[in-house]
C-alpha cells in the first residue's frame, strides 16, 4: 500500500504557527519523521489559502523537498496554489483533490495532464455527501470520464470512496466499504484501458469518536479496506499500531517476506 | 461472527491436569470466563482420547453444561467419544472436525445427521496440507457432496480453509485467505440449495511466531477473513484486543449500533 502521511496540516497548531511565521523547521521535521516512519508521499494541507496561496505553496514545497526525498500531495481548494506548487515540485506530485463537480474537473484534470501529476478524485460534490453506493459510483464515473477526456492515465487517478465519521454517520461507513469494492471493478464496468487506483482519507472515520477509540477504529477500517483491494491511504504514519497492522496485512498476503523481526 | 472459544484443550497444562483428576472446576471456570467474554460456543478438545474417550467426553460435556449455558464443540479424533458426547449434549453441538477423507466422512456425516449436530469440514486430508487453493477447493467440494448425500443441511456445515503458521508456511496463509473467497461462492459453483458456512482455527496462523507478535497476527488475520465473509472462528475470546477488533468490524459494517461505549 502507498502511504500518504497526513500530518502536515494548517489545522495542526504547530504547523499553523510555522506557516504563519514562515518557519520551515517544524514542517520539515514532521515531513522527515513521516518519511522515516514509512510515508511514500507527504500531504501538505495549507487550507483554503485564499491569501498568498501561491507563494505559500511554493515556499512549503521547496522547503520540504530541499530536505526530504519524498514527492508531495498538494492539498488545498485554491487551484492557483496547486498550480504554483506543481511548477516547483520535483518528481511526480499528487493533487488532493478533485470532486465530481464539472467546473472543478474542467480546471484540475488539465492541470494534472499538463504537469504529469497524479490526482485524487473524491466521491463528493458541492451538493454534499452522497447518500449511498450508487451515488458514489455515479460521481466517480464522472471523474473517470473527465480523466479519460483530458488524457490523464487511469493509473494516475486515485478514487476515494469517502470515509465519514462512524460516530455520526455509521451507515455511510458501510457504504464507503461497499463502494470501494465497486470502484475496484471500474475497468470492467466502464471498459477502461486500465483500472484506476483507490485511496482513502482514513482518519475521518474516527472523527468525533473518543480519543481512546480512534486508533482502533482507524486501523480496523484500514484492514477492511486493504482486504477490499485499497491501493493507498492518507494516514498518520506515526501511529505505530496502524503501521504494524499494514505490515502484518502485507505479511499475511505474502507481499513481503516474513521474519520474526518484521516490525523492527 | 459466531465466536467459538478455543481455550479448553487437553494440551493446556491446567486443563490436562483437571481432566486427569476429573476435577470439573478449572474446566467449568474457563468455560464461564469464555462465555462471559463473548463466546457463543465452547470448544472442548480432549485430544486423541484413545483410552476411556467416551466416558471422558460425557463427563466434560455434562460438567460444563450443568454450569454454563452454551452449546459445545466436540473436538477429538475419537469418533466414539464424539458420539458419546452428542448423546448427552443439550442443544445443538458442533463436531470438530471432519477432513476430506472418505472413511471419515462416511462415519461423521451420518452422526451429524442423526444427532442434528453442526459439523466443521476442514480442507485437509490424511495426505497432509493441501498445497494450493484448488486442492483446498477439491477437498471441501468432496466434504460438501458427502453432507448433501447424508442430508446434513448446508447451513450446518462450517468449512475451514485451514490457517497454517505464517512463520513457517507464509504462502499457505495467502492461499487460506484466497480459498475462503472461493468457499464463499460454493453455492453458486456447485448449484447448492444454500451456502455452506465458514470458520477458521485462527491461532494456528501465529504458531511459531514470537509471543509479542501472536495477538497482532491473529487479529490481523481475523480482520482479513471477516472482510472475506468469514462466518465464525475458533479463537481465544479472552484476548481483549482480538474481541475489540471483532466488535469494531461489526461497527464499521453497520451490524451493531455504534455508541462511544461500544467496547464496554
Amino acid at each position: 500500500m502507498i502511504v500518504i502521511g497526513e500530518n502536515i496540516s494548517i489545522t495542526a497548531k504547530a504547523i499553523g504557527a510555522a506557516i504563519k511565521d514562515r518557519d520551515p523547521k517544524p514542517i520539515v521535521d514532521l515531513a522527515k519523521a513521516q518519511a522515516d516512519a514509512g510515508a511514500d508521499y507527504i500531504d501538505v494541507n495549507i487550507g483554503p489559502a485564499t491569501k498568498n496561496g501561491e507563494d505559500l505553496m511554493q515556499w512549503i514545497v521547496k522547503s520540504i523537498q530541499a530536505e526530504v526525498d519524498r514527492p508531495l500531495v498538494l492539498d488545498t481548494k485554491n487551484v492557483s496554489a496547486i498550480e504554483a506548487g506543481l511548477k516547483v515540485h520535483k518528481g511526480t506530485a499528487i493533487i488532493n483533490s478533485v470532486t465530481g463537480d464539472q467546473d472543478k474537473l474542467d480546471i484540475l484534470m488539465p492541470l494534472a495532464k499538463k504537469y504529469n501529476a497524479k490526482i485524487i478524485g473524491i466521491a463528493l460534490t458541492d451538493k454534499g455527501v452522497p447518500p449511498d453506493v450508487d451515488s458514489r459510483l455515479e460521481i466517480v464515473m464522472n471523474i473517470v470520464s473527465s480523466a479519460m477526456e483530458h488524457e490523464v492515465p487511469m493509473e494516475d487517478l486515485y478514487l476515494d470512496p469517502i470515509a465519514l465519521p462512524v460516530a455520526v454517520l455509521q451507515e455511510q461507513v458501510h457504504n464507503c466499504i461497499k463502494a470501494l469494492t465497486v470502484f475496484k471493478q471500474l475497468q470492467e464496468l466502464m471498459g477502461l484501458p486500465a483500472q484506476p487506483k483507490t485511496t482513502i482519507g482514513l482518519s475521518n472515520v474516527s472523527q468525533s469518536s473518543p480519543p481512546e477509540l480512534k486508533s482502533l477504529i482507524n486501523r480496523s477500517m484500514l484492514m477492511v479496506l486493504l482486504s477490499g483491494g485499497l491501493d493507498s491511504a492518507i494516514i498518520d504514519p506515526l501511529d505505530k499500531d496502524l503501521m504494524a497492522a499494514v505490515k502484518t496485512f502485507d505479511i499475511l498476503n505474502n507481499k513481503i517476506l516474513y521474519a520474526h523481526s518484521y516490525l523492527d
